[in-house]
């Protein structure tokens, strides 16, 4: 019994994921690789914070970067539709036992902080400052011209439990893997606002941040950043890629900034607001799921990951990096 | 106040635009130019009809060809949610006073066929055979590697008057053209799947079908089929060009089906989930609204477009093309 | 009998054009255009004087922007093989009964001044200084990243003539259009370098310089320069494209600086290193020569054109602006 | 003194590269290979042989296949300015030695076939069959579109002496890597085109054909054929690639031929008509030269390559594939 039916009636309205809140230890540094090199607009700043929003976003943030101590993850935001959603998902969480508070958080209307069923922080709010349209104003564009903020990819220790509980509160599932022997779930992709995924999970040590996704118009975008990266400083910071996803079949680079903190950027993605939409299976033998085009992903896309803050990973139950193999 | 408020709580949950059935006079020319041309994939066919898919498609059909003595358009077709939303849709046109009937439509459920405001035909379903995933069989990509319907657009004589019927049901205004003189709607951009459009109403003679879109990955799609088209005898069917709509922000281009059917192919889109989106006001005496980059549309782009099935489109309340001026 | 045979023993080696020399009236708009709109980088300036070059250039400039009363062309440059060819080139001008002058250019060693057969300006040179490698600082590409200049395209009043005397010098036609009625050249390309031009000439009111073009990679960065200029109030120096020429088969846009000076920026090109190609012949009636997607130019790419400093151009001998028909 | 001053005045003129002649052992594969796959063109083809151009050329043929017990290459050929340039070539060989012979070659005029200072067969020839221009065609392209024949590249036991060799026949090194303890050369790039190569020298077990290139428009056609061949089964086919070469700039892709004969595709190149162009040094010890955006080569590619019909290589003088270092 690989994957759930999805949840169709789920118990509140996520609209889609919103942003991710990093700790960085060099906030200079950061908002350099944010801003100069991937392209991201500033739309506050002060000594200890700088808030981030992709080209064509309306809401304030897509990505708060906090200076730090440690580099850490601190929270993963969720857009729901509307206030009276938000009560629904603070009377859920709690009835479910999950720690719940409401938080003041810049720009934001009331915000909502609670955990997974791992007790990795999430965050929900309906209401964040809007701002005026820039997708048009073609002389902001630079870097590789970030047009939103994607998906979250996280490591967790058990993937089909994971699957389960986002798909309680309403997470499709639209591409998975599986191991035909244990009929267990080594990878899951799962969504919300009618794309291949808000959030996709990765077996292993967990729960940690795997990467945050950014979309981009064309994979010459793509390229011109990997030109960029590797004539300004920056040639150690790419991880992996390009290349062909098969899962997703996204056009994809994984670059890594200052903090280590994982970025995806890519492009091709596919409609899936259809209620019925089949999720598409992958056998966990096949080496084409991970890379379309054949070549092996390094060994540090399987085993590094952010930590989020004060939470300790525990191991995978289907052992370390078992999506390495075969 | 020229757009209404979107009506987030809708009577019935429309997904998106569904297909449209086009009455071709030739029907071998008509597959020719959207299987061979365009790059659509034949799932079904016979002596006088032929059904076509795009490549992320899984639905059986987005395009329906019917041979016929006049060529027009028989019906713009949607999905909703389930069979649940089905009757409420039902019911709702019926207490509205629509003509309703429950039609058989070949690898379809239970198919509403009614109308909106103008008599303009809209059909309604919930299942649709699903067919095994093809956007990574490379080998079947040709012409312009279509990946999916996005929209319509319709030629309405009042364009208020439409986007409150629409909006009524659900279709949510991302964009919009304004004359600040009479404070009346030249245009309008509405959509229910979480793009720019899944329907765009454009002041002029109707009820008529000014376009019907498709989504590709890039430009350089649409410059290859510019290319093919003027060296495979099509050059003739090229009617605007590639261009980028200030509206919508849409790389575009407008060709002509061997019936006059007006298709446009286009990318560059961007995301509507969030339901406090926005919608965008452009001004009547803005030419880029028409063309960001200042070409100016041919007359025909203004005043051709495809007749519904015994429907007698009428005149504008708004004079004729005003859109051209200035 | 259209077009000579090539002259595959030239009296002097002319490697390639190199550089245009524009009297401009207002140098801070010039410059503001070439550099921060273009992507030209500035090599040296002064109050009087901008030189720019392209970004996989290492010669010192291919353009020079002079501060002047009159917008006009000083000069066409050319660089030949060496010194002895540069001698050689002076000598038989001289014997034509050509002036011949030795000028100081700047950046340049010992330099030529003629004209040719029209007392269009030409200037020669063997040497100029030599500039380090910036095609992989890719920290400095900005605006539709020109890559190099590669032609120029000149009104003339008789192309047969000027194709004449071209061709005496070394320059290969490779395609050109014929009426065949008449059996008089309208237009022609003719080339050193190994691509399709280095020196086009068009039928007209001349000598007049019709427009420089600059190579570039891809559509893609053209159609980042027509978002650029639309958005930032260059929408009325947009003249004519994107578009497709049947001639050449260049993905072409021409734009008009602050002077009217018109660039054409442009990719697709064919090597034409074999002394035996063949040229192309176009017929006049052809429409798709101009453009093979269809689309007609405006008027004002047949008629507008630059003057030479101090040049009087005369009628065209084919009556005014023939290659608008049919 | 790595590299010798370029030999401006050879004695006798080679044009560019022009054919590669490979023994196939199932010709059918091949054909598929690269035909259906790779989207070359059938000029002419028996049961024994087949003959392909790209899209851009007008000569017969940039590549020949032969069926044959042994995958190998009978000879590189490259093209003469005229007749003259052919027979001093032959005398020029003859005097110093090496073999000649005229020979005949279907669609050739007079060939001389004879070979360089480490017996690699070389053949020249002025005249080839002109086939009209397919450029225009769009209806034929596909695969990765080529549109030419650019370079090849070969193991050679010793750099410097293959440098000496072929700058001596007019082959301008346009870019090298120099060991700087040794101040030996251990890779260099030359060409008589204006390109970045037309032949490249690669140190290692030699002579053996490293690989013959591609040019394509833009790394757009680079992932088409990405797509394509990992869903056709030839994604054990793809050795190295989509990536960025530091020497050259070129964005490229290795694939291997059903005989394992290397192909590389490629695009972005400079012009380097100049005769003064500096030939760009990198240095041994940086790894960017290989790939600018660092990801490493396969062992594959250092170690593997095409053996010419007949002929033993022998050790590199440098050591085993040195060039993986560091």
């Amino acid at each position: 019994m690989p994957i759930p039916a999805p949840n169709l009636y789920p118990p509140f309205n996520i609209i889609r994921l919103s942003h991710v809140d990093f700790g960085v230890k060099d906030l200079t540094a950061s908002k350099s690789f944010y801003v100069d090199t991937l392209g991201l607009q500033i739309t506050d700043e002060d000594d200890t914070t700088v808030y981030l929003r992709a080209m064509e976003e309306r809401g304030h943030h897509c990505m708060v970067l906090h200076k730090s101590d440690t580099a850490h993850v601190k929270a993963l935001s969720y857009k729901v539709f509307d206030e009276g959603e938000l009560d629904k998902a603070h009377d859920w969480f709690k009835a479910k036992g999950h720690k719940v508070a409401w938080v003041e958080r810049p720009y934001q209307g009331r915000t909502l902080a609670t955990h997974d069923h791992l007790g990795m922080p999430m965050e929900f709010y309906f209401k964040m400052d809007r701002l005026p349209p820039i997708h048009q104003k073609y002389a902001l564009y630079k870097g590789v011209k970030p047009l939103r903020i994607d998906h979250f990819n996280c490591f967790v220790p058990d993937v089909d439990e994971a699957v389960a509980f986002y798909n309680e509160i309403g997470f499709r599932v639209t591409e998975y893997t599986e191991d035909s022997e244990s009929q267990r779930l080594w990878a899951a992709w799962t969504h919300r606002k009618g794309g291949v995924h808000d959030i996709a999970f990765t077996n292993g040590l967990g729960p940690r941040l795997h990467h945050t996704a950014f979309w981009v118009p064309t994979p010459l975008n793509i390229i011109d950043l990997l030109d960029l990266m590797s004539t300004t400083g920056y040639v150690a910071n790419i991880e992996r890629g390009p290349g062909r996803h098969g899962i997703s079949n996204a056009f994809f680079l994984y670059i890594l900034d200052p903090d280590g903190h994982r970025i995806e950027i890519y492009c091709s993605d596919y409609q899936t607001v259809d209620p019925d939409l089949e999720a598409i299976r992958w056998d966990l033998k096949d080496p084409q799921r991970q890379t379309l085009w054949g070549a092996a992903a390094p060994r540090s896309w399987f085993e590094h990951g952010s930590l989020f803050e004060g939470l300790e990973p525990v191991a995978s139950t289907l052992g370390a990096s078992p999506i390495i193999a075969p």
